[in-house]
Parts: C-alpha cells; sequence; structure tokens
C-alpha cells in the first residue's frame, strides 16, 4: 500500500524551478488534485517526506511545507508514528461533486457527516443574535486561545516602528499571507504587491468606486444583490443596472443587450448573494471576454468562498483573467469576525495599485496596525487555514441540521435552495402563506429574517427568506424553526 | 498652613447633586480652577479626602477620585505618609500665562524646566525616524509596559459579543471615555451620545464633507493650513476659500467680506496648522456669532490641543459655542500612536447624529473593535492622562532643546515663531539663504523639513520651515540641527 501510493505520487508530479509558483505550492496543488480525482483514496499513505524529496531532488523542507498545507486544508492527516495519510473523513465533503436534486439525498449524505465530526459541539453557542440573522461567523467557536497566544507575543514584541504612520497599501507581511493563501486556497493569480489591505469591504467597495468610476458611469450590479455595494454604487452617483440572477448565475446575455456601455460589472461568482447560484464556466469565460473587448472592469466579491461543503473549492473568475480586468475583493468579517474589520483587494496592475494607493491616502491613509499584526501572525503560524476548515465543517453541519429540521417541519411550506456552500439557506415560500402575516408574525416572534426581496432592485421574484444558520447552535436553529412554525400557522392564507 | 489650605478649599467649593456633571468632576474643576487663578499655591496641602469627605458631605470616594483627576494631570501630588500638595513642578508650565517675546526669557526659564524633569532620559529614541519630521509623537516613550498589560487584558475577556458587527458610532464605553475626557481637559461641553468614534481622523474629515457638504458649497480654510482637510474638500467637489492667519488666528473679517456664502469654516483654534497661532477670545466670538446668523458650520479641528507648555490650558471652541454650530474633531494619533487609527467627532445635536450614523455605515460600517476595547480600558485606568502629562512634559522639553540649538548655532539665519505649545517649531528664513539650494542641501543631508509653503494655498509669505521636535532625543535634534547647519552654510546667497 505505501509502495503503490508512492508510485501513483510520483507519476503525477512533475517539480518546474522555473515557474513562479513556489515549489511546495506546485506540490499542494498536485496532491490535492489527486485528492480531488481520487487518483489518491482516504487512507491511503503518503511517502515520507526524506524519501519524496529524494525522488524529486528537492530539499525535504518543501516536501514537508507541501504536507503542512495539505494537512491544515484538511487533505491530509498525520497519524505519528505511522505517516501521513489521506485524511478519510473530510473527502466526503470534497469529492464526487453531485447536483443535489432532493432534500432526502442530502439529509442521507449529511447524517454521517454529523457522526464523523463528534469532536465539535454543537449546543455551545455564544453569538448573542437571534436566529436568523444572515452572515455573521460562529463566534462561539473562534479559536480565542490562538488568537490570545498570538496578539500577546505581538504586544511583547510592539516597537515604536510599528506604531508610527504606516504604508497605505497595508503591513506588507500581511500582504504577503493574504497573496500567498489566494493562491493557494482561491486560485488567484497574485503577488503581494497587487494586495491592498482595508479597513472593511465596505471602505474597500468605496475605494474601488472613487478610482475607477465617474458620476453617471454604468455598473452592472446583480439583482437581487448585495445592498452594500448598492449603496456604494448608488452613493457616488453611478447608474446602477440591474441584471437578473439565474440558476448559472448573472444573466449576461441581459446584460450586453441592455447595457452594453457599462463600466464595471458586480459579481459574486462562487456563492451568489443572496441566491447562493455559482456562476458557471461558460457564463466566467462570456463574462471576460466581454470585459476585455469593452474596457469592463468585473468586481469579484468573493465575500463567503471558503464555505463549501460539497464538491470540489471552486477557483476564483480572477484566476481565469488573462486580461487584468478582474478587480478580486475578499474579507476576513466571514472567516474570521466582522469586529476585525480588515478585507483585501487584489489589483490586476501595479498602475492600478499606485492609483489606489493616492485616492486611499486621503479616504483613510491607512488601517489600523494591531489587527494587521496580530492577524498576519495568526496567519503565517497556520492558525488561519486550520480555523477555516474547522468552520468549513461546522457550518456545513448547522447547514444540513438547518435543512432537516426545515424539512421535518415546514416542508409543505418551503422549496429549499439547496446550495451545498454558503452561510444562508434560501428557502421559497408556498402561496398558502399570507406574505403581510407572516412578517408581522415574525416580527412579533422577535426572529430576524430577511426577505431576498430586501436585496432586489428591480426584479420581482416569488416571495424567499434566507435563513442565517452558521452562528447559531442545534438548540438556537431548533427553537428558531419552532418559532417560524408558529409564524407560518398563523399566517395561512 | 493645612488648616489655612482647607479654609480656602472648602470656601470655594460648591458640589451640586442636582448637576448632570459628576460629583468628582465639579470638584476636580474647582480645585484645578483655585490653582490656575492661583488661589491654591505650589506646595499648599490639600485637607484629607476623608476630612473634606466629611465637610462637604459626600462619599470619600468623590473625593478620592477627584484628588486622583487632579493627580494624573499634575496639578496635585501624593507624598505618602504626609499627604496630598499642589504640584510646585508643573504649576510652572500651567501658571501666570506670560507671552513668551525673546528667545532668551524662553531659554532662562526652560532651564529649570530641564532640570525638574531629571526623571525623563532624553538620550534614548526607537522612533526610526529622521529629524525633523512633523506631527509625529515621541514612540519611545509610549507606555508599553501599560498598554501590554491592558492588552493582554482585553484579549483573556474577548467574548463573541464583542467581535460580532458592532455600533456604527463606537464602542459605548469607548465614547463615555472620550465624552469625560473632553468635558474635563478640554472644556467641550459633551455627553457620550454626542461623540463618534472614526477610523482616523482624515475618514472623520471625509464623513464631515459627505454629510454636511454639498458639491459646490464654499469652505473657509485656513491658509497656509492642515493638507489632509483641503484634500477632503476638495476631493468632495466643495469650492476652497483660502482665508490669510493672522497672529491672533483666521482673518475672520477677510473671509466674510470674500466669503460670506460659506457653508463651513474649517479652524485650528488653539493650536492653528501650521503657523502655531491661537484664535483670540475675540475672533472666537466673532467666528460663532456669524456661524449662528448665516447657518455656518464651524470644524474645529483639536488636533494637538493636549500640547500646551505654558499658559492655562485653552479652552474648545466647542466649549464657547451656544448655538450648536460647532463640529469637534480629535485624535488619538497624536497623543498616542497614528497606527491605532482611532479619532473621534463630537456633533452638536443628535439628529445630526443620526444622520451621520446612516452615512457612515455605507462609508466604513464600524471602525476595528480590538483598538477600542484597549483603548477604552486604557483611558479607564488613568493610564491615558498619566501619558498626555508625561508626553507635555517630555515635548516641552525637546522643544525647548530645540530653540536653545537653533538661537546658538543659527540664531543669525532665523526667526523663531515662540509658541509655547504644538509638536513642531516655525522658522523663518533670513534672505540671506538661497531656498533652492537650500532645499537641494537639505535633500543631500537626508533631513526630513516641511516648508510653509507646502501647506499654503493662495497665501505667498516669507520663506519658513517647520521643525518637528516630538519625536526626536535630545541627540537626533542636536545632530539633526548640525546637519542644518551645514545645509544653510552651503546655501548662503
Amino acid at each position: 500500500m505505501p509502495k503503490e501510493s508512492l508510485q501513483i505520487n510520483l507519476a503525477g508530479i512533475k517539480l518546474s524551478k522555473k515557474s513562479a509558483t513556489p515549489l511546495y505550492t506546485q506540490l499542494y496543488e498536485q496532491f490535492r488534485e489527486m485528492i480531488l480525482s481520487n487518483r489518491l483514496r482516504p487512507g491511503d499513505r503518503l511517502p515520507a517526506s526524506r524519501n519524496l524529496a529524494k525522488e524529486l531532488g528537492v530539499s525535504r523542507v518543501i516536501i514537508s511545507q507541501g504536507y503542512e498545507q495539505l494537512m491544515m486544508e484538511g487533505y491530509l492527516i498525520g497519524k505519528t508514528g505511522s505517516g501521513t495519510f489521506v485524511n478519510d473523513t473530510l473527502p466526503d465533503n470534497l469529492l464526487n461533486a453531485k447536483k443535489i436534486d432532493s432534500v432526502k439525498s442530502k439529509i442521507d449524505s449529511s447524517k454521517n457527516l454529523i457522526s464523523t465530526n463528534k469532536n465539535i459541539p454543537l449546543l455551545f453557542d455564544a453569538s448573542g443574535l437571534s436566529a436568523f440573522q444572515i452572515g455573521t461567523p460562529s463566534l462561539d467557536f473562534f479559536p480565542y486561545k490562538a488568537w490570545n497566544n498570538v496578539g500577546v507575543k505581538i504586544l511583547k514584541e510592539l516597537k515604536g516602528f510599528d506604531l508610527g504612520y504606516g504604508d497605505t497599501l497595508g503591513y506588507l507581511p500581511l500582504r504577503n499571507a493574504i497573496a500567498s493563501y489566494l493562491r493557494v486556497s482561491r486560485a488567484v493569480s497574485c503577488e503581494a504587491e497587487q494586495v491592498i489591505v482595508v479597513t472593511g469591504s465596505q471602505l474597500g467597495l468605496n475605494l474601488i468606486v472613487e478610482c475607477l468610476l465617474q458620476k453617471g458611469d454604468k455598473v452592472w450590479m446583480e439583482d437581487p444583490g448585495y445592498h452594500g455595494a448598492v449603496a456604494a454604487f448608488s452613493n457616488a452617483g453611478t447608474t446602477i443596472c440591474p441584471v437578473p440572477v439565474e440558476e448559472d448565475g448573472l444573466n449576461i446575455k441581459h446584460a450586453i443587450r441592455k447595457f452594453s456601455d457599462a463600466r464595471l460589472a458586480y459579481v459574486t461568482p462562487s456563492h451568489q448573494f443572496p441566491l447562493g447560484s455559482t456562476l458557471s464556466h461558460a457564463k466566467r469565460l462570456q463574462l471576460l471576454a466581454w470585459a476585455k473587448q469593452n474596457q469592463m472592469w468585473v468586481l469579484e466579491d468573493d465575500y463567503d468562498s471558503e464555505f463549501r461543503y460539497k464538491g470540489n473549492p471552486l477557483a476564483s473568475l480572477q484566476g481565469m483573467d488573462t486580461a487584468g480586468v478582474v478587480i478580486y475583493s475578499g474579507t476576513f468579517s466571514k472567516v474570521l469576525f466582522p469586529g476585525l474589520r480588515l478585507a483585501y483587494l487584489v489589483l490586476p496592475s501595479i498602475d492600478m495599485v499606485n492609483k489606489f494607493k493616492q485616492v486611499k491616502l486621503n479616504i483613510d491613509r491607512q488601517s489600523p496596525i494591531m489587527e494587521q499584526l496580530i492577524l498576519s501572525r495568526f496567519m503565517e503560524e497556520g492558525y488561519f487555514l486550520r480555523h477555516i476548515r474547522k468552520m468549513r465543517l461546522l457550518y456545513a453541519e448547522r447547514q444540513t441540521i438547518l435543512i432537516k429540521l426545515m424539512h421535518e417541519c415546514l416542508g409543505d411550506y418551503f422549496r429549499l435552495n439547496m446550495a451545498a456552500s454558503g452561510m444562508h439557506l434560501i428557502c421559497w415560500l408556498s402561496d398558502k402563506i399570507n406574505i403581510i402575516k407572516f412578517q408581522q408574525e415574525i416580527k412579533k416572534e422577535k426572529l430576524i429574517v430577511s426577505f431576498v426581496s430586501d436585496f432586489t432592485i428591480s426584479n420581482h421574484m416569488p416571495a424567499a427568506i434566507a435563513l442565517g444558520y452558521t452562528a447559531f447552535s442545534k438548540y438556537k436553529l431548533k427553537t428558531g424553526v419552532e418559532r417560524l412554525v408558529r409564524c407560518v400557522q398563523n399566517s395561512l392564507a
């Protein structure tokens, strides 16, 4: 078995010292590919780093780094004494992407998911939020201890030099950490020099608008779409062009036909906000081609792409961009905590970085240094990826629990969007429910329920609600659904 | 002697339980007034808190709090065993405001200042900056230990609740701490509800512009004046109306004559940037009256008012405003450290606060929580005032050293503005110096020297430089001046 898997590995692995990609990243990517394509199976043993290093003629450090990365993301597991193996827990979530077409199948497949993750308790909940607030991470499982340890170290090392006026573009070690994270986990092609740290994604949006758009410029906006972006665009006096969202994402044909002279397109390709659809490969190519031909910028808001519970992690749109038209935006609010107020942009050119730097100087000068110092160390020491992996498992479970509850208790009144990703669940209301009454009942029950209509611009769609689950314990989800049941019962037409 | 001073105190002291001002603050203010008005003299002994409490019929805690405040600001000093006395070191700086009219007098009066503060070493310097960078605090004397202790506590106590999306207006305990600091130290009349925490003063400026001004609105701008404000106003498309600055501040007559329809006036009344003049009482009344009659807002940027080395601490313009026309702006960048990125606005009405809240939501949502948690605790535990007091002494010394050096080495080539406040020294060039050559020499010497002309809009004034001293050790100031001497020698006309 070890020998065999050794064969498999070596067959597939080509490390090029010429490539811009670090060797350990090449190794990481190729192993990951093998795992996702099932050429390496759960339980397969990987060659010892010493042997593999010899075989490939690279330093052992490279191999260890590659393995470490794979372990942190949960592809591999190290068993002390006996070696390194393909993880037999997580691949359930990563492998065999199937379109889930019935609540039933989802629930079955998920049952063992729950059982395989006894390690994470589901009852504790310190978030203090009421169900079903959307877009907030689980703060009850935030790695307080790790954050604390890193923070204490940083405080001890604090130097006068750090506290002065710093780089408007962000603390360089943090920009480095973000760049390598994005390269590896999001297939974003970038160097630290292209990364700008911003004090929250909203400020990033305003910066983009200020730098790239003029009053009156047309902007393709997903409809329904992210209200924060709508606010940034309309405050700046740009013309918002609502584009309907379909099963496979933005209706690009419609956008081209109606708003051919747009200067920027705002998209959430990996997980459309709020509907949760994924922009298809075909549409991605179509969008990039159009943008290239028509000097249109594409703003990829990748706000929660880390949370994908089935299927291969999706590559970013930015990674497919050969023309330098995509501005990539990400945030730490969803993967760590909103109060951190750190987000980032990846710009296609250094010229654009310089322009952004000039403008940013007059907007907020720089982001706070303490957070940047702590976060960069937190990432460098591997806590960040470990946390994402843990949350991915937790959120998958919480989504499964909510789906199960909704199916059991409200199956007749809601049709669920089964996107195995994101931080909330979209539920379409049956016409048996009187919406006005329903909304009143929700207020009475003090539930926090977002309606998809809160995010529409001109698009009239059937009534649907977005139920957040990431921040809520099994107990809160259960009692939340019970209250939702009361709301439905009291608002039947 | 104790008995006597006891008489003095009690005669003056009226504590009203009806007043909105906390009792200990009333006590603090009345004692401070007695010290400043010389009714309490250096060395006077104060009554024991127990006795005073009995006399005034309040809890002893009130008295202790009031005394503590006075000690932190250096008005009182506690001598273990023998009681509490009026400080005989600092009052030199606070009492008998004299206009200093010659370098000589300044140096004499300062000699003993230096000698009285042997406790603060002057050689160590961790700032890493080159002389004579302006506007940067001394980071070599930042209270790392205290900040560290508070930070560690905060990290330990970190709760999920803190990390979520928080109040756009700022963390309430911090707003409380800021409000009470401003009431006591800056005579700003405000409640926590009027205070908005912003992520740096630049963002605060942009927020004000966004909320209060339309494109094309006229703005009175001090000329020369703060470039950050000029940037914020011009980016927003407002019309900047340059107003010359005189010995006693803004030329208000000129402003009224030429720009009677302005919507906002930007002023730095306690210490005009960059010239250092103070807005006279007469002009303050004139400005407020005009603003009231003509619905003009007055933006008081109180960026470095903490640093006043002689004369009574100046009251803020805001404290004189009865019409609710003043927006007060302050920052922690100068008193703590720039990388903190925390500043604040005090707004005249709750309606305005609500409007700002709406707009701020779409600009940056909220400020980072970690800094706010640490800073509020840092202030609550008294470290903040202690640090300001320490820096006030340090900067007074550093200013004195620089003045002495400039006088001894370059007396023939520069005329100094003797403002006993602020963070930099204005030096007028003699016409013996060829300015072009001088600027080239400064580059060669790698000195950082700001020219007043960098801050002028349309005002043509005689050549002057602004030399920062706050961030530099005696040694750096000495070598800096030596290099400056070389620059002058090589650029004589």
